[in-house]
Order: C-alpha cells, then sequence, then structure tokens
C-alpha cells in the first residue's frame, strides 16, 4: 500500500480548485458579515456528549469517536457545526436579544452521505437566534440565496416546505414510535399504498390530509390546493400562511413546494428551503427554523439558519479565470526588491526566478515580466 | 458533566478574536500569494502510514488515530500539514521545477505543546520545492517576515542556527542511537559538563567543537567565533557562510544565533529559523531547510519551508478596531432594500433590527442608522 494513497472519499484539493474553494470561502464570509453575522470557531473535537445531546442517530452514525488522553473521556469530531454554534449562543455569549452567528470549517463523516461525497465537507453556514417571528426565516432564506449569487451560481432554484405541516396533522395522536417511524418512512417515499394501509385507524380528516399531502409538490399552486384538502388545523394554517409569505420574497428566482418532503423533519420545527443549481439533483445548501436547537444546551431560543458545503458548491459554479502574474530575474538588487515589493502591495503576484530554473514553465500564468531599462524597473507584456 | 464543556485545551473562538483571526488568514494567505506560492488543502485525515511515514516519535505520539469504518485500517488527524504538502509536491503535482506552495487549516494533537498550548491549532505555512541554493532559504525567511509584517507583528526578531553544524561534527562517527540521543539531549540542554563526559572517547578536535557550541548563541559575532573554535569540516564551512548570508538579508530586524540549537533536528537538513515577539518566550514562525520531507513519497527534492499557528500569533499582535456597522429599520419596501444592498455591496455591515428588537443593544458597533427623509432612505450619523 503506497503512502501516497488517500482513504476513499478522501481527497486533496489542488491549486486551481484550493484557489476558487478560498475564494468562495471568503464571498460567502463576506456576505454574512454584511448581514451583521459575526464569525464563530467552534473546535473540530468536543466531548462526545455536547456533539451528540439532542442530536438524532444519523448525526451519532456520522460522527468519528476517539480517546481524550488528558481526560480518558469520548470525544468527537464535529460532524456538522450548527449544535456546536447553538450551544455558543447558549453559553458563551448568553445575550438576551437577538444574536446573528456565521462560521466556516471543515466538518468530517465517518461515511459519506452519497456515492460521490466528501467525507470531509468545507461547511459554511448562519445562524439567527432569539426572533420568533418571519423576518428571521426571510433574512436566512435571502441571505443564502445572496451567498450563492456572491459565489456566481446562476439561476437557483428554491423548493419550501414546512416541517409543521406534518407535525401539526400527527399531533394528539397516540402513535407508538415504530408507527411514526413508517409513517414517516412512507410519508417520505411518496408510498401513498403504504401510507393508506397505516393510517387506517387514524381519523378520517387526518388520513386524508396526508394521503393528499404526499401529492402537493409543484408550483405555487400547491399552497392553494393544501388551503383547500388539509385539515383546518392551526399549525397547518400558519405553516401555508408562511410558506406564501416566503415564496413572495422571492423575485427572479424559481419556487417550488414539496409539503411531504421530511429532510431533516427531526431538526426543523417551521419552513425549511433547500437551494438547487439547475438541473442539479442535490441540494447545494439547506435551511430553515429549528428553534430547539439550543434546547439540550440549557436555551431554548428561536433559530433559524442554513448551511452548505463549498466543495460541493465549487463544482457547481463556473471556475474563475486565473490571476495573471508578474515574472521577475533573482538578483540582490535594492531597486529590483523595491519594485517587487511595491508591485506585491498593489495586489500583483511577483514570481521570483530563482538561478538555474529560468527555462522553466511557469505553472502561474505569466503575461508580463519585470525588466530593467536604463535603470530602471518596468512590467513588460511578454 | 455539562453539555457545554469543551476538553481541556479545546476552546471556541468568539467573535472578536474570529474576525482578527480570519483576518490574519487572508492577510497571510494573500503574502504568500503574491509571491507565487500556490494554495492547496490537504485533508484532515488520511492513513496512519501517510502521515507518519519518515516521521519522528514526536509526531506520532501527538497524532490522533481512528479506525476507517470503509476499509477497517487505521486513520490519522493530521498534527503538522508539511509532510502532506511534500506529499502533494512529489505525487499529484509532480513537477520538475519549483514548486511553490502554501497551506492553512487546522491541525490537532493528542497532548498539548506547552502549558497553555491549544490542541487544535490553526497551522499556516509555505514551502518550495526544487531549488537547492540558498535562494529558496532566503525568499522563505523573507516570506515568513513578510507574512508577520502582514499579521502587523511589530519588531520581530530571528534566531539563526544551522542542522548541518552537529550533524558535520559527528558524520563519520559510529556512534549508537543511544549515545546520539544522549549527545542531542545534551547539547539541546547546554549541558556543558554532561557534553564533556559524553564526549571522553570522541576525537579531540570534534570533541572540543561540540563543547565550543554550546557557547555560540549571541549576535552576529557569534559567526566570526565559530570561523575560529569549529573544526573547518566542509558542512561546518558551508552552513556558516550560509547564515553570514542569510542574516546579510536582514535589514531592520534584531538577528541573534544559537548554534547549538536543535528543535527540530530531526527534520531540518540546512539553515533553520525562528521568529520571535519582541519579549515572547515561545517561537511565532519556524523555518527552514528540509531536503528530505518528500524522501519518503518517493521523491527527494530539495525543500525550504516555514509554518507558523495563526492562534497564537492573533495573541502576540494588537487587536484590530472592530468594523462599524449601519443599523436599518425591518420593513418591506422595496427603495429600502435596495439602499441596504447597496450598502452591502459596498462593503458596508448593515444590520436589520427585526421587529420588537429595537430596544437591544447591539453587539455590532452601529455607528450609523438608516432614515428616510423626503422619500429617500439616507445614512445618518448616530
Amino acid at each position: 500500500m503506497s503512502a501516497w494513497v488517500l482513504p476513499d472519499h478522501i481527497a486533496d484539493v489542488l491549486p486551481s480548485e484550493a484557489r476558487h474553494i478560498e475564494e468562495l470561502r471568503r464571498d460567502l464570509l463576506d456576505a454574512a458579515r454584511c448581514y451583521g453575522y459575526e464569525l464563530v470557531m467552534p473546535p473540530l473535537l468536543e466531548h462526545l456528549e455536547s456533539l451528540l445531546t439532542g442530536a438524532g442517530v444519523a448525526l451519532d452514525l456520522q460522527t468519528f469517536k476517539l480517546v481524550d488522553q488528558l481526560s480518558g473521556r469520548m470525544m468527537g469530531l464535529r460532524a456538522d457545526s450548527t449544535p456546536q454554534v447553538a450551544r455558543i449562543d447558549a453559553h458563551l455569549l448568553n445575550r438576551s436579544g437577538v444574536t446573528r452567528l456565521c462560521y466556516c470549517g471543515p466538518v468530517l463523516h465517518t461515511l459519506p452521505g452519497a456515492p460521490h461525497a466528501t467525507r470531509e465537507p468545507l461547511q459554511f453556514g448562519a445562524e439567527i437566534y432569539g426572533h420568533a417571528g418571519l423576518e428571521a426565516d426571510i433574512e436566512i432564506l435571502t441571505l443564502a440565496l445572496d451567498c450563492l449569487k456572491a459565489a456566481k451560481l446562476e439561476n437557483p432554484s428554491v423548493d419550501l416546505a414546512d416541517a409543521r405541516l406534518v407535525k401539526s396533522m400527527l399531533s394528539g395522536l397516540s402513535l407508538g414510535s415504530a408507527q411514526l417511524a413508517a409513517l414517516y418512512a412512507a410519508l417520505a417515499a411518496k408510498d401513498s399504498p403504504e401510507l393508506t394501509a397505516l393510517t387506517r385507524d387514524l381519523p378520517a380528516h387526518i388520513r386524508q390530509g396526508l394521503l393528499t399531502l404526499v401529492q402537493l409538490y409543484g408550483d405555487a399552486s400547491v399552497l392553494d390546493e393544501a388551503q383547500k384538502a388539509l385539515p383546518p388545523l392551526p399549525g397547518v394554517a400558519e405553516a401555508l400562511q408562511n410558506l406564501k409569505q416566503l415564496a413572495g420574497q422571492l423575485s427572479g428566482v424559481q419556487v417550488t413546494f414539496d409539503l411531504a418532503d421530511l429532510q431533516g423533519y427531526a431538526y426543523y420545527t417551521g419552513a425549511r428551503f433547500a437551494i438547487y443549481a439547475p438541473g442539479g439533483s442535490g441540494a447545494l445548501a439547506r435551511g430553515g427554523r429549528y428553534d430547539q436547537v439550543g434546547a439540550v444546551f440549557g436555551r431554548n431560543r428561536p433559530a433559524a439558519g442554513f448551511s452548505l458545503d463549498i466543495k460541493t458548491l465549487v463544482s457547481a459554479v463556473a471556475a474563475r479565470p486565473l490571476q495573471a502574474a508578474i515574472r521577475a530575474p533573482w538578483r540582490q538588487e535594492p531597486r529590483l526588491a523595491a519594485a517587487i515589493t511595491t508591485l506585491r502591495a498593489q495586489g500583483e503576484v511577483v514570481v521570483c526566478v530563482l538561478p538555474g530554473h529560468e527555462s522553466e514553465v511557469d505553472e502561474f500564468h505569466c503575461d508580463r515580466v519585470l525588466v530593467e531599462s536604463a535603470g530602471q524597473w518596468l512590467v513588460q507584456t511578454i
């Protein structure tokens, strides 16, 4: 086994892609900062119970575990930064008002999330705490779209759903956890026959609502259909109203609805969204409202947020042009050194050709060269 | 045990420090890019033998190990990125000419390197491959100093040493590994009595050279003393000549020498440097020549480089002023939205005050506010 072979679903990022990822990273963090989101950097390693308390089984299976030599306790490598940022809001900042936070860093997964997925995504995200109203949902969705615009993603489409639809319909029923899991699975698979069988003993209006729900995907007309066909529960009405308001914020973006979408249902407590590239199969960004996210840290604040993987995003947007560089000779001469320093201070890349390497092809695209002319160092086009 | 308690020597980075770290990160990467160093992003996880082949025992003890569920093999979390970047130079890029690479990302240590050290440094570094001449050493040292200048470190001092001094004197002697280790330990501790005992059976000129070496620290006069007192071996002469040339490059920087300094002796093969903040006890940056670094990956190219921990650096430089923000009301109005978008595109932070939170104290320092006046939205100083 060669020392340079990497584990499956783990890869080096080489220069041209690394530069693009770094630019995206900056663009996304700058977009969040312009909205007033403050950067935090939670650690890669935490005690396992901090990472997993309140989280689902899925996150547990995704999390690498190791032993802390200092304490003998189990630690985990974060597989998702969202619970960490909720912990920071709850305990370190402990502010009473609205708190806006963003983050960007690697997360690690024991197993790839999809056949070609990396096990080391570069997760970027933003969270707003302390405001239960739809304004926070709107801000998060707008910010997510602005981030993708900053990344130069063209023609994104937004898919909207709301965790309250199914939750409202099932609340008040005494269902066993196995039956609940089967129901969620049938809804997620849009499996009407299975759903018909599973809902046999449920109240007729709930049963009809659930069976209708799996048909409710498509354009905005879905909301009108839902208003007519779903049971008139308060949670259902509020969810539909919120979805209509959210969709109203989105101009110039294709909006679809999938009211039975249960992606992350254990997590979201209100409206949720997924943003896609044109023709893309997987969502580039996911977000929504998850009001319970800080509860396990003793502080149950309203929360909404979104996250995305920059390594996935980079392959969905067009490559950026290479920055052209200036080639300079290697010489110990103060005026040459001064000329190079000035150019670099202007943001130019100046590559000094080391002695003996003059004939090498530059990996950097050098379109200019520093030449001496009458005692002056001047930039000349090649 | 509370879910929000972090493991020892692991910490969250909160907004003001996180912003400073992010700015340093960008400044350092930009400084390296201006020199023509291409960014690469090696993974956090690799097969253990890739991370540790050719590395010393110290790195092995520092490396967290875990099992890959996909392959059943042992993986390690990188404790140092330098061997990874050497692997990338050797195999992925496989260029014949000069290659300049830089990187920035977290590394993890099983145990803290010092009493107050973090176990999750944010390592930044730059490496130049393919040039054996001193020009590469000079470029790396100059770049390291430029990076610290970009970080706004004031009055750094540089400590120079050379791994060839001790290696040349000991080469050709048949010493057991235990004796060698004891010799290195005595040299590192500048323990003359112990060294006197350990060198009893060595040739007189070597013995005298080693005993002199532990006295050779201080300003540039040390080099002249060394020239007189150390045995006239080719490696010794070359090392002293190189150190003189390197020191000659450093204007406006305090330069000291410590010719018996053995920090990283297993690693370095030539000149090496450490950069300190005024009054600082630990080095902020370390670098030098390590020509064998790519050998275990089958490609023994000349190499020089340096690295530093941004989390250490941030506490050695003055805090940067907070960016002031503009407060805006929350209102669904196209002209307000347009004014906010324009300000954000100019790089301004505009924080929308969500309904019901008007009286909250902003964590962002808002020194201006967007107000409506005669149908126009204008920025007004508070």
